[in-house]
């Protein structure tokens, strides 16, 4: 296994973005993102997401002169037009305002709307958790996964992201909708082993746990059957009310690939306006500490909080390299031009 | 099956209520929500409630005489003691009061604290939704499933809830954190059926299917696996957080039954400020069409949207009279005194 140090792999995928065309600061700012989800064990939306993007720049579906633009101001809730800028930018730019909003009354919201792929959505939480404030987001997606009892993909995955402050540690969540995502259903297949627990349907309509037959279909399951799918459906619809977006049945029409014209709902608590500061590390210390020190169901495994484990790969490949498929490290360095 | 018709229910369940020292007014609301949980088919939360709830207030868990007291008014955000009043109307004035201050500032928040259970959570969205608002709300309670990888329940299962307002029906979604409740188990068991998917783990540390072994070792599955536990995890800290009252970790030391002393979080945001009416009506309705046109996986099950199947019973049995299981219909017909 490869691991390439954290400097290397940012200014590398730097250079391939601005080889397509983009502009050194925006360049910088979206390699940092794709360098830190790689960083925290999200290769799938860090380094291994660049060869697409730059595809996307090419084909012109990502704008990268375009610029956020405030469509609406109701005080503690503002909407934007993305104008397909890159979505990395767009929902930064979007977290940062709605603490800023939070900032002043408390509560913010910051609905963006025409907007492309946000790529790691806890990158947000993590971004508003580590200016204190406690964050809730989440996107629509094209469709990628079927309703409940339908057989084909009618519904977006809509990754929803939680996050909470905290000194020595976020507590960051962020999950699809999905139980397990297309990535994680081929990299289970390149090392021949099958999914934890059935990951979606065969051509049977049988529930399985082997990544192919599922790939074939593409009946991924609903994290939780029913609720994952009913849970996607109102973050979708909700996002496309708050921001003034198109649905994901909107967003499968407008034929500019994953999540081209998506909407993303960005919501920051201010929790030190209603709370000390003592308080707020005491209540997540005692929760933490209720979560972690239960009897384990198995002696092998840990239980985790949510981004304990994005915290812990951090850390190490920080000091260590950030491992990489070589394969796919050596395709962004020729992006990157040698 | 006995079916009641609906102002029957009510009407005894107010007796219930006020034979146990309710107030008249009081009463009469409780009793409602009781009887509309019952008649859109969630029974649990509804008359099968009851009981417990009048055993709650003779124990003086609940005070019937409390009403919430305003703590902090950030504008868009306010947060509540509820005084442990009873839960029901805890809740209705809490998420009133979100959408008065979404009408106001196009979005609000009420945090509630030290209130008590608010039986059906979809009540709250279904508010909401019925005077235009879209809605997210969620409680936290005592422990009752293990996070996973845990032997012991050590989080709660934190009922989360979305609505969006539609003329021809409300989407709804209402969802706890386990994937099967403590009472679908045993309303499994007691007709000898095995559950859909598996529910929670055996003695042996084995997913079943079976309501038995599950109802002992009380190892609920939360609904995803890891994607359930972390979620009610983020619940239960931001509910604290944003209201200032106790995590689960605290509801579990106060020995007032369930949902005593429990934190809850009413979100409302007023779509007509950013939408057109007819967009509102058009985006939702292009989503429920694809929901709903995809091919069945299954010839005999529909595809349905969130809220849907509890405005058909609701229809239904409106009409026909609520069903009733005859032995708890008893025992309630016994409290109102006859």
């Amino acid at each position: 296994m490869t691991r390439v140090p954290f400097d290397e792999m940012q200014q590398t995928v730097k250079r391939a973005f601005v080889n397509a065309g983009m502009p050194e600061e925006k360049a910088e700012a979206c390699a940092r993102i794709h360098t830190e989800s790689s960083c925290d064990g999200v290769a799938s939306h860090g380094l291994n997401r660049v060869e697409r993007f730059v595809d996307y720049l090419k084909k012109g579906w990502v704008d990268v002169h375009a610029e956020p633009a405030l469509e609406l101001n109701l005080g503690a809730l503002e909407t934007y037009n993305g104008n397909l800028g890159p979505g990395i930018l767009n929902a930064i730019f979007a977290m940062d305002r709605a603490t800023e909003l939070a900032e002043k009354n408390g509560l913010g919201l910051v609905g963006l709307h025409n907007t492309t792929h946000w790529m790691r959505g806890g990158t947000y939480g993590w971004q508003a958790a580590d200016k204190g404030f406690i964050a809730v987001c989440w996107t629509n997606t094209e469709s990628c996964m079927p309703a409940w009892g339908a057989k084909q993909t009618n519904i977006g995955n809509n990754p929803f992201v939680m996050a909470v402050p905290r000194e020595s540690g976020n507590l960051v969540l962020d999950m699809a909708m999905s139980q397990y995502s297309y990535g994680r259903l081929e990299s289970t297949r390149l090392k021949n082993e099958k999914l934890p627990f059935p990951g979606g349907f065969d051509q049977g309509g049988q529930l399985t746990d082997i990544p192919e037959p599922i790939e074939e279909t593409r009946r991924i399951l609903p994290a939780g059957y029913w609720k994952g799918s009913g849970f996607a459906i109102l973050l979708d619809v909700v996002s496309a009310l708050v921001t003034g977006g198109l649905p994901t049945s909107g967003i499968d029409k407008t034929g500019k690939g994953s999540c081209g014209r998506c909407c993303q709902v960005f919501i920051a608590i201010e929790p030190r306006k209603i709370d000390s500061k003592e308080r707020i590390e005491r209540v997540i210390a005692e929760t933490v500490q209720q979560v972690k020190s239960a009897e384990r169901a198995d002696d092998k495994d840990e239980i985790f909080y949510p981004g304990e484990q994005s915290l812990k790969k951090r850390k190490e490949n920080r000091e260590l390299g950030i491992p990489v498929d070589d394969r796919i490290w050596e395709k962004v360095k020729e992006l990157a031009g040698g």
